[in-house]
């Protein structure tokens, strides 16, 4: 039976006049199609930021799920609470303190995913039209979402230390001067997705000043930050804030995202509103996956496998940078002190979009920058990603990248800058900060 | 430290004025609130539906999740596809041609429990001041998602047949008159929740073509279908027409509910945005869970298992209606014919949620009917859930509840009605059905 499609469809689909407003803004992302292509055995994509799996003893994870089960199963299987396991809460207190976090487990709310909490603290907040302050470039995913709830992102440059405060300061006086609401700051304050970076401990102070005196809830966002390589990065911006600052952390890093465990902590009213809204989505979270996870912490030594992670990590960054000094040493880059991703810049005339195809066909994939900006900057950019990839393909990755490279630099050279590459225009500004500037010291 | 709030919050909520417009929708429902009350061990809770996931033989889910960890176990753990694992995906199939459904598996999208559909549908679908026709009484955490969207809830009547196609046909007609955009039709064919009616065969065709021939999509949520009790329900409406129905089905019930597993099957455009959505709102549902379950599907004989859970739940509503038989014979109710719930009609001069902290005092819980309704109806009437509680408690609970009843009626005839229990004036027409009408045949 053909359902009729006289009032208001079309050919390939019926329902295209049916949906609301805000289902415009959900598009495909280009990191998103990007690992269809990317997933094929031969090439080297440095383009997912997949979290190596593989260094995590799977005997950890299979011991604690069948003691769940054998002593808890009846629960481990049922519904659960809106707001999650208490005990896990309890513990998720513990892996804040890392981060000089002082809080109550009453107002934790776990997810599905920090994902999860990024899509409820939005729904609880984003009117059409509301602006949300991100760094650019900055995360895709979180993006996707503002752009759901027809928020508009503002992007405020970032430098080597991290988001830029004056920046910060001159966009909140022009929105507000535009007469525009701004619902949040969306940061990610430690090893920045993607662009490497980490906001110095001055900075934070200052940031959360100027949110705090011009009434901006902080939205720190912080997957990465208990994968520093030498040293930690400074104290979460929440150390220094109970009321004005809801904190996202998750599992998907130190453990395992396969069983999408994230958590916000927020100031009370809102943690309320959050258990409301995870209710209203999914009922309650996983309860299985919440009591592994617990089961995992209250039994093996999780700092010691978060130590092997950073190891992990480390020597892949090593080993990037590296390659980067060797096989490309007249770009720029960021020098990461922990998480999955390095942010780099390509020479002027050149565009990281266009130049993908190029790259898949060579065996290489990485993330062009424009996936990172909600305003089609980011062409001279692309982020690579070390987390998954052993060392050695790192390194042939970057040799592939090299190759590629070069080939569009000898194109462009050879028909003057007027072949179909569509070489970016230098845009200078504070919209495209390039804050890798000169080539970065990477010792 | 503090923050300001001075501009625009309030002593208990500095961020009380930044919330969406749609936050205002959120609140926490009379269910939700009723299971902490109903938690301790000597309160009988005919009050939530919980499976019971204790007929579950724990060892084929610990057989299912050994085999997943040892044989695919870096795949279990990591970031999966935002649609779904495909196999899983396939296995999908299967379930649902049980129920006369044929599909591909490219159209399934898994979602984390069904709950999760029913909110990314209403997502991608619901503007403000949108309507979704629903029957009256309807599944309370759908309407809590259409709330927080901004839409209209549209109670049709029902009676002992599911929906009645005249009044929708009535109630179409009105909201067009009104200019009112209609965006779905929410219908819970099978074993309804709260009513524990189940829609015919003729009046699934009926009603499909009236949705059909109004350019309605129709969201047919299916969570209890294959918990029959002597026949199938009919089979889905979705086996009749492709382009016009989103199917949603669930795990929950069939095995357990602490997976969060559940899955929509939608016409193929709007199949896409549903993955989208589904990105933005998780990355993808947890891998680990999925491919346990689809394991558990390769292996253990599932269609016995659900046969073992019919039997469980067969034999409790049989309890519950042989004591409503023998200790409240004057009420009505409904005869569910498979499913989680009876639905209770109480004489007109009585209360259900006045009665209830009475009812929690004698140690029983049930649901009032008024958590049922988007429009305050349905104080006449309850929700009992015979699915979790042991046939003698559910006994015991139905012998609590006549002694509450009789205490009401007894204490409504002392003073004549002038108590504080705020009898429910008698409201009879299409939004409060009292279906139940003369007490039912329970053979």
């Amino acid at each position: 039976m053909q359902t009729s499609t006289a009032q208001g469809g079309n050919n390939l689909d019926p329902w295209y006049h049916h949906y609301a407003d805000r289902a415009a803004g959900l598009k495909a992302s280009e990191v998103r199609a990007l690992f269809a292509v990317a997933s094929r055995p031969e090439v080297v994509s440095l383009a997912g930021g997949m979290p190596y799996v593989a260094a995590l003893p799977q005997d950890l994870v299979i011991n604690a799920m069948d003691r769940v089960m054998r002593e808890k199963g009846a629960t481990a299987l049922q519904y659960g609470s809106g707001q999650g396991v208490p005990l896990l809460r309890e513990q998720i207190l513990d892996v804040m303190a890392l981060e000089g976090i002082k809080a109550n487990a009453d107002d934790v709310v776990v997810t599905t995913g920090s994902q999860h909490a990024l899509e409820l603290v939005s729904k609880l907040f984003l009117n059409p039209g509301d602006v949300v302050i991100s760094e650019g470039p900055s995360y895709v995913t979180a993006m996707v979402i503002f752009k759901s709830y027809q928020a508009e992102i503002d992007h405020v440059p970032m430098d080597e230390n991290g988001l830029i405060p004056a920046a910060l300061t001159e966009h909140i006086a022009a929105l507000k001067a535009a007469g525009r609401t701004i619902k949040f700051l969306y940061t990610i304050p430690s090893f920045h997705n993607p662009a490497g970076v980490t906001l110095s401990w001055a900075r934070r102070l200052e940031i959360l000043q100027i949110c705090r005196s011009n009434n901006i809830l902080v939205l720190e966002d912080n997957p990465y930050g208990l994968l520093y390589f030498d040293k930690p990065a400074p104290d979460a911006i929440r150390s220094l804030e109970r009321d004005g600052v809801v904190y996202l952390g998750t599992f998907s890093k130190t453990l395992a995202p396969g069983f999408r465990v994230g958590w916000a902590l927020a100031p009370h009213a809102i943690r309320e509103k959050l258990v409301l809204a995870n209710e209203a989505a999914v009922l309650s979270p996983s309860s299985f996956t919440q009591m592994v996870i617990s089961e995992y912490l209250s039994t093996a030594d999780w700092k010691a496998q978060i130590n092997t992670f950073r190891g992990v990590y480390h020597e892949r960054k090593n080993a990037m940078l590296a390659a980067l000094d060797e096989y490309l040493p007249d770009l720029s880059w960021t020098n990461p002190t922990g998480g999955f991703y390095v942010w780099v810049t390509l020479p002027k005339q050149l565009d990281s979009k266009a130049m993908l195809p190029r790259a898949v066909k060579e065996l290489v994939a990485y993330t062009p920058g424009t996936a990172f900006y909600a305003d089609g900057d980011g062409r001279q950019n692309l982020r690579l990603a070390f987390c998954y990839p052993t060392p050695d393909s790192i390194r042939l990755g970057i040799r592939r990248l090299a190759t590629v490279i070069r080939g569009e630099l000898d194109l462009l050279d050879t028909f003057a800058g007027t072949g179909s590459l569509g070489a970016a225009p230098d845009r200078p500004g504070i919209h495209n900060p390039r804050f890798g500037g000169p080539p970065a010291n990477i010792s």
